[in-house]
């Protein structure tokens, strides 16, 4: 009873969707098997029995869920003898704060960076569609959001202060360990190191050393994707 | 054996100060008696013995505590059977995060549409020290920081995003009802609140509905102290 996990894919196989990395993991946080199918954002439509519009889906023996956040709170209530994603009432509260920052922030911070760069690791099917909708969402071309990126990557820097601020105090948004609220900051970023060869943090910062530990869990799982280079 | 908590105060004794309030609601939230004592800006380095340059601190029979996390974690863990403040491990881990946003974005995003209205209601005697301190910080005049604050209005308030956003799945940062992380937003917004007429909040906006719910609670504490006008 392997769960299938549809994951969104690039060209070489690059999975690089922040949503479908927080679903990533929190299945290896729960130490569940799990088989990450590649999927085109042109396929999303037919997955799973159809009517989908985005992804991670799982489906775990025909109980099919949809939408990131759904994913873990599924995955924390049926496997509640495996590692907590939250532990406690007050994680998971709290934790839905800092998806919002995830979500209402940090993507919309990362995504103008390396949306040209999302394009041409997109698969050769997908990039009609990816450069039509993000082209409307944006109101200009992939090219022109993403130039300039470098003048802009102070500011970008920025907006990754509560992590800095936080970093002071534990290794972990989680705490000592990480939880479920560190994957979706972690997906984002690593979203953005898969996609993209534009370097996003300084290797000073200690938000960078946070991510690196973050590479390394659940036996480098973040990590044995390459980057783009 | 009431707690004695040295709160920073302005003239007609307004309370105003965004970390003062965090262990003001911490400690209605724990039901403990308390005695704010009003505490001018150049009296913190006289108060509980010296040595302090910032407030809150509390006196909880000759204990004392600095910093408002401080303070927070101390109540947690002498007052375990009084209403938890974090309701668990991984609460108390986010809450840390959630601090990060508050005083690294959401405080830097209030002061300086409000600078020169903390002036004002500031007391006589602090008005010098106030006025030095923070025009040195911003590197020019309280009232060139707080000019053209209405054209800087709609900014502030994309600031608030990510508890817009939570706000759709739940009432309160801590979920069903108010934990800490609750305080600390709210501290911030109050101390606007009670500091300046800057209307901060759009009347349509969760945020604002949800700040009047904060204002609410532990029998209207926060609703208690007057708004500046």
């Amino acid at each position: 009873m392997t769960i299938k996990l549809y994951d969104l894919c690039g060209r070489d196989d690059r999975r690089f969707s922040p949503y479908c990395w927080r679903a990533r993991m929190a299945l290896a946080h729960k130490g569940l098997g799990f088989d990450a199918i590649p999927t085109r954002f042109t396929e999303i439509k037919d997955i799973a029995g159809g009517g989908h519009g985005r992804i991670p889906v799982i489906d775990h023996d025909g109980t099919v869920v949809a939408d990131s956040w759904a994913i873990a709170v599924y995955l924390e209530e049926t496997f509640p003898d495996a590692p907590g994603l939250f532990k406690g009432e007050g994680g998971m509260a709290a934790a839905r704060f800092i998806e919002g920052w995830a979500n209402g922030v940090l993507i919309p911070a990362v995504a103008p960076l390396i949306v040209k760069d999302i394009h041409d690791i997109a698969c050769d099917e997908d990039r009609d569609y990816f450069r039509q909708s993000r082209e409307s969402r944006f109101g200009k071309t992939l090219e022109d959001v993403q130039a300039g990126r470098e003048e802009r990557l102070e500011f970008f820097r920025g907006v990754l202060m509560p992590l800095r601020l936080m970093l002071r105090s534990q290794p972990f948004i989680g705490g000592e360990s990480p939880l479920y609220t560190d994957y979706m900051v972690f997906a984002t970023l690593q979203f953005s190191r898969v996609a993209s060869p534009f370097a996003l943090l300084d290797a000073e910062d200690p938000v960078h050393e946070w991510f690196e530990r973050c590479l390394d869990l659940h036996d480098g799982l973040g990590r044995a994707m390459p980057a783009a280079v």
